[in-house]
């Protein structure tokens, strides 16, 4: 396989993320701190890197088989990750290279499980670098999702194909258009986000690190108690929106704009989506109104923030949920895998997946009651083809099976029951914070054992990718060419 | 609907479990236990509601649309379940309507999960009767799953139809004869297994019922500690084998007297179902001798009993397991899922859906690679049609969902998270003992709220069903007619 375009890409992408580093460069250097020293070395290597790659690949040129799209795809997230740790690892943090690599990859991949304890404390340029990477990770996964995944079609991604041929000529310069387009889309929302935030009361860093996690879905916050430590209604308000916001498909913005109003409305995927967050809110305000002796209101925003944190993965926290006991354990637990909208920033099992399953369970039950019948399963009152539904059901069961895996690989290092499946559940949807003691709502991931952490990240690469990006690699089909 | 044909079929069954109420009440009556009593007043209003139904509905034939056979699976199960706690409702135990529900439930969808301490001293006649309820539950469910699953379809059963056309006239006394040619083969088995364990030195009457629990892979004991009240390793041996041979498909014995010998060996769903067995086994002796203190013998004496008995779902313990920690707790709640093969007496979601979910990942995988190929899955040597896949996916989801339901439903009643997830586990793959110290394998349901008794009913007979029996008919469409 020729390698020279995928390293060709990744030189690119790491120059774009040495450029990147010299923003808490900056911000460590006006305020006074040591470290933005660390950065600007972490910058020039980076560069140096990127630059080599670029150009003694550069005969390649750009266009990419599938075989290559696989490989740059995983390889990319990768490369970023090992780059984007070096600033923490060398930070006055001191931070061991394992837990860096964890903290970046818990970054770009916008999962929000964090090492880290100070944060109150922390220099503002690791607070910052911590944003960043959840701001690049989710505009990262957009631009996937839009740009690659469809064309991968993995997990049933194909249903979201702009045109009937991707292999047409014309694909790539209209998919970098939207791509540019949707960046800024992304970008004026996290204005409005940190502007927001400020009005509501945060100081200007504060407000633009968290409009940069919320967006995201990201979960990184400047404070150990999370968006909690400011206990702001009107904070947790627009948490609750802006990660509503992030989970929502962003080529449906760019409609929105382009002169279709109701592109967002009338998209089944947002119906569903709005409508599984409003049930599970209502519940869980039922059950903390009925047995848990909050009041009403109180119930009710604690619900919202927290069951769309964990719905969205991003994993922000205002409250210690893990302490409301009954239902809401195997709630929050559950809910964990659902994740957000195709094309949005969130990971997990997502929407479009469980419309999919749930058009192929009614199919069949229609099938068993009318054996002789033809039943169709629709999506987006488009039919679906079996190709996708054996695609995205094929996922479900991957993803079942990489959740299983990484459970009983967590256990084997010692780790307790609970707090093994809500790891491996939270890493592999990318959700940030688990449950109980060790890694719940209240606590970091400083404590677990080092192959713990490794395990970890790679369940955050692997629900990333959508699973199949990662996993057909590690076939014996793939290297046979 | 005409419901007649519905209640000939319950009316005969329920006579014929009155009939099964006097080999109890005559052991009691030897014993001089005053239970006998009950026994023959619970044999006779049995058997004068069943003989009333089916004298009344006689009228209508025997002959099931699709509909009614949903129906009368259903509601036979059901039926038989409310007389079956008849005798331990009454009995000196002194249960709870609920209890008795529970543990009847429990015996004949062969889950055997128990509500009763003091086994011990229990009177011989309820001890007979629960092995003999998992025996009649086992038999059941083989012949259902003959006969009655691949007509209706259910989570990719139709694979096991015994000729292309079921609706033929010949089908139906063809079934008959299969049915008791297997019914003969499942009452040899288990003459052979009661006369080991009374070599291995059991006593004639543990010896009988135990060797009734063992091919049911049902898993009631005549004693609270189990099979572990002997600790004998020949009886460990005698289990393992015959939960084993509970868990393969009874169609094959048959194959294999009619003069193929190698029926079993060459099935795909055997040979899959020994490999799963053998690596698990294997991974977690080397644990509990690595990690454990235990030597390797006993580590894979006690490791092969206990995970065949939760893959198989039998539920039998002989030391316990949860005390292992470590990698075990994922393990032992992971392979809860697993089951046996179709056509066995196991539940769970059964060896051949993840021969099918795998076949259809692989096949996904090579598409991914080469997107114009044409690749088809193939399910012992024959190809799957997408129809079974989709089916087969389907079942994957529901029971997902239906699992993460109870699982809910049981945290809402106030259970721990290890608890309800594993009770909801445990209850839809008709396992028995859940994990942790409420329910896990040193413990019984006993002390769980009544409501959590009729979830957990709920979800072993859904499980036992194949879910989608069950299912169907909350839907609007299976009424609409």
């Amino acid at each position: 396989m020729d390698l020279r375009p995928v390293f060709l890409i990744i030189g690119i992408l790491l120059s774009a993320l040495a450029v990147s580093m010299v923003v808490p460069a900056v911000v460590d250097a006006l305020a006074g701190n040591p470290d933005w020293q660390v950065f600007a070395v972490s910058a020039a290597v980076t560069l140096f890197v990127g630059v080599a790659m670029a150009l003694t690949s550069r005969s390649g040129g750009l266009h990419l088989t599938v075989r290559q799209a696989f490989v740059m795809t995983t390889l990319s997230w990768l490369v970023m990750t090992v780059f984007a740790a070096l600033p923490l690892a060398f930070s006055e943090l001191d931070l061991s290279y394992t837990d860096a690599f964890f903290e970046a990859m818990s970054g770009i991949t916008t999962t929000g499980s964090t090492v880290i304890t100070g944060l109150d404390s922390a220099p503002p340029g690791i607070l910052l670098w911590r944003a960043l990477l959840q701001w690049l990770g989710g505009i990262g996964i957009i631009v996937m999702a839009i740009a690659i995944f469809p064309m991968l079609r993995v997990g049933g991604m194909q249903l979201f194909r702009m045109e009937p041929s991707d292999q047409s000529d014309k694909a790539v310069p209209r998919a970098t258009h939207i791509a540019s387009s949707i960046a800024a889309i992304y970008l004026l929302l996290s204005i409005v986000l940190a502007f927001a935030y400020w009005l509501a009361g945060m100081s200007g860093f504060d407000a633009i690190a968290h409009a940069m996690t919320t967006i995201a879905t990201g979960g990184f916050s400047t404070k150990d108690g999370s968006i909690g430590y400011l206990d702001n209604a009107a904070v947790d308000i627009i948490a609750t929106l802006g990660m509503i916001m992030g989970g929502l498909p962003f080529i449906l913005y760019l409609k929105t704009v382009q002169g279709n109003p109701m592109a967002l409305w009338n998209d089944s995927q947002v119906q569903w989506f709005i409508s599984i967050i409003i049930a599970i809110v209502l519940s869980v305000t039922a059950w903390l109104w009925f047995s848990g002796g909050h009041d009403p209101v109180q119930a009710l925003r604690y619900s919202a923030f927290n069951v769309v944190s964990i719905i969205t993965g991003t994993g922000y926290v205002n409250t210690n949920y893990g302490l409301w006991g009954g239902l809401t354990v195997p709630v929050f637990f559950f809910i964990m895998f659902i994740g957000g909208c195709a094309g949005s920033t969130t990971c997990g099992i997502k929407i479009f997946r469980f419309q999919v399953l749930y058009s192929a369970a009614r199919t069949q039950i229609h099938h068993l009651l009318q054996p002789h019948g033809v039943f169709i399963p629709y999506y987006n009152r488009r039919p679906i083809s079996d190709e996708v539904i054996v695609s995205v059901l094929s996922f479900f069961f991957v993803f079942g099976l990489s959740f299983a895996l990484l459970a009983i690989g967590l256990g084997m290092l010692g780790l307790d029951f609970l707090t093994a499946v809500s790891s491996a559940a939270t890493a592999i949807s990318n959700v940030g914070p688990a449950l109980g003691s060790i890694a719940g709502p209240s606590a970091t991931f400083q404590s677990m054992p080092d192959a713990a952490k490794w395990l970890l990240s790679a369940g955050m690469l692997l629900g990333r990718l959508e699973l199949f990006t990662v996993i057909v690699m590690f076939t014996r089909s793939f290297w046979r060419g």
